[in-house]
């Protein structure tokens, strides 16, 4: 599988994939067929299968998937069976939200460090985790098997955090930030641009007043 | 244009070049090759002369693209010249840090209502505007000419809510809830799944692991 090219395209949906089976498991479902899954999640049986063929197939011919078993696999090909050390930079509203959102730890993602540039949040506790000036990054990222820094400020200071966030060798950035990072490529960056979002949304109003 | 269909892929793009055309005018730019917005932005030259050949091209040859007709015209495709009036559902965290977001105001969405289960946050301001039970929502949307719901609630809220919303005749959802919804087409419908994104940043960290 190492060896294997995943498009990008598969890797977006497993996530999906992996909600919708987290559900059917909490509900007690066991088994389900990639019918009965194609019309719940509004995408093609063929989809599916062919999804699922880039990582060997998961299925029992005739009897459906088993959702417990598919839900773990997924879990470990998403790499949710490790745990991950983050911190957060920037303790506003967003990363705040962040910081609190528990969900995130039960998946293994556990919040270690808030740094924020304003001194009237330093000491203040998220979740007992104490804020910290930003100048303290560099040396609690080495000291504390940081793997993730989640960028929750304005863009200039994401850029300047970003450099230093390389220089730790950091592993991944998740960037809520209205700027594209310029890191290299063995930094895995994932965008959040809430802004673009928002224009999609936008477009998709506008089309339907150009279409009636 | 109207008649035209234009890909998601294509539209999903345009908030990008958007997000550049306004950062190089803010910069007293005036005019760019298709060659420099592509080393800029690290997508190929062609590739902008493709996309921006859907909407009829803006080029001027040999002279480069004007900056700030450009800047207006995808603002015009993305319906940027209208005001939208927003209501955000969910005065948490992550409610609180968009109700907060000034840029949103300066392109054009302006939040009109805030609303929460959560009696203790009924009437605390979020820039000047109150915290209202979340029944009054049918009323208040009704009655303010609100285009776009913002859910930034549970997942079992954000269903219910969406059908209010519907009843209601929102025009479209900007949707936080871990969960997909169910609502007619004529409902435009962009999600931010963050745990997805995080899963994404996970595998991206995984895949490293292994090729290692």
């Amino acid at each position: 599988m190492e060896d294997k090219i995943i498009s990008q395209a598969v890797i977006g949906r497993l996530p999906r994939y992996y909600r919708y089976l987290g559900d059917l498991k909490d509900s007690g479902i066991e088994r389900i067929s990639s019918q009965d899954l194609s019309k719940l999640m509004k995408v093609t049986a063929s989809q599916i299968r062919q999804d699922f063929n880039n990582f060997g197939g998961f299925g029992q011919q005739g009897y459906g998937y088993n959702v417990e078993y598919l839900y773990n696999e997924i879990a470990k090909i998403l790499g949710l069976h490790y745990k991950h050390n983050l911190i957060i930079v920037g303790a506003g509203n967003l990363g705040q939200a962040l910081a609190n959102y528990v969900n995130f730890e039960r998946r293994g993602f556990i919040v270690k460090g808030v740094f924020d540039i304003n001194p009237e949040l330093h000491g203040k506790e998220l979740r007992g985790v104490p804020v910290q000036p930003i100048e303290n990054i560099e040396e609690f990222v080495k000291a504390n098997d940081i793997d993730i820094a989640v960028l929750t400020i304005p863009k200039d200071g994401a850029v300047k955090t970003a450099e230093v966030l390389v220089r730790c060798n950091i592993r991944a950035i998740w960037n809520f930030a209205h700027v594209d990072l310029n890191v290299p490529d063995s930094i895995v960056v994932e965008n959040v641009h809430l802004s673009d979002s928002l224009m999609k949304l936008s477009y998709g109003i506008s089309k339907f007043d150009n279409s009636n």
